[in-house]
């Protein structure tokens, strides 16, 4: 998200999300977008390729982020640990800006087809970091169990970054949550 | 799965899952399960909404099972243990039967849109259990974490247990799954 901000794309994006939250997604038009953003709609189509991927564009940098430092990492990390700290390279590309993403989750939270491509894109994400596991070695369900349980303590600590009321840096909020998470695992 | 088995509802199941499979869900109506069944398109509609809920039907029985455990279950135990122990006792709904479930998971795997049902029902199941916590006075991240982690532990016992190719329960599948997190999320 914010790739090609303060540009045109910048401008569409706001435009976009201010339109879905205002008349809803399904009655926005990409006209509409392109004019309140002061542009053709041809431009609107040289950043996105439609207007539900105003909402989903960053989905692609985050998990190629991810997946790059996953294969990057050094050997000596526990599988889980090295989910946690690929997912930790990405909250710069979206922590940045909490008030855009807020924007996002309310216009995502009412459209139920909105919400299922974000669960669809959830899911392929965490099967690309297992598979990312795999290639490094880890076992099969080890690999699993580490990408989903990492794409787990993301997704709380993300709703927890766009919930707070207080400031809070989602880089905190994740490593907050995922040392919940060991507290909440070990045995006792 | 299996409610009415050996019933009208079981036949209809075992006649809708293998059609799926032969023609694919798309291709397969009503009429056709009835007839392979030995029934009356009437008799699947006292058993089954629509075609796709007999995919999906037992997903509520499942999530009420679990819910009950949850709420039944003694205050001294972890959330996270409190979570994965309510989603063991609806291991012997499913668990008897592992080759209807695998047939349930190839029609599901051939279609995008029961996938992307399926999702919904697996989030909105561990939103249920999350809120069943809530309900138990556990914080909000917190609740939402153990909800989401055993989601995660059981989502991935379960697709170990549809795999395997050796013996396996899963129950003990699940137990297993979940005593690799405690290590995979141990300090270290």
């Amino acid at each position: 998200m914010g790739r090609w901000e303060p540009g045109a794309g910048g401008r569409l994006r706001d435009a976009a999300l201010a339109l879905y939250l205002e008349r809803g997604f399904e009655q926005t038009m990409v006209a509409d977008i392109a004019e309140r953003a002061g542009v053709t709609a041809r431009t609107f189509f040289r950043y996105f390729a439609d207007k539900r991927e105003v909402l989903f564009d960053a989905a692609a940098e985050l998990e190629e982020k991810a997946l790059a430092a996953l294969e990057a990492a050094p050997a000596m990390a526990s599988p889980l640990d090295l989910v946690m700290a690929a997912l930790e390279t990405t909250t710069d590309i979206i922590g940045y800006d909490r008030e855009l993403v807020r924007k996002r989750h309310a216009v995502i939270a009412a459209n139920a087809e909105l919400q299922e491509r974000e669960l669809i894109k959830l899911a392929r994400k965490s099967a690309a970091l297992a598979d990312g596991l795999r290639r490094r070695g880890v076992g099969d369900t080890e690999a699993g169990l580490a990408a989903e349980t990492a794409s787990a303590v993301y997704r709380v600590a993300f709703q927890r970054w766009v919930d707070a009321t207080e400031e809070l840096d989602l880089r905190d909020a994740l490593r907050e949550t995922f040392a919940q998470l060991r507290t909440l695992a070990a045995p006792r």
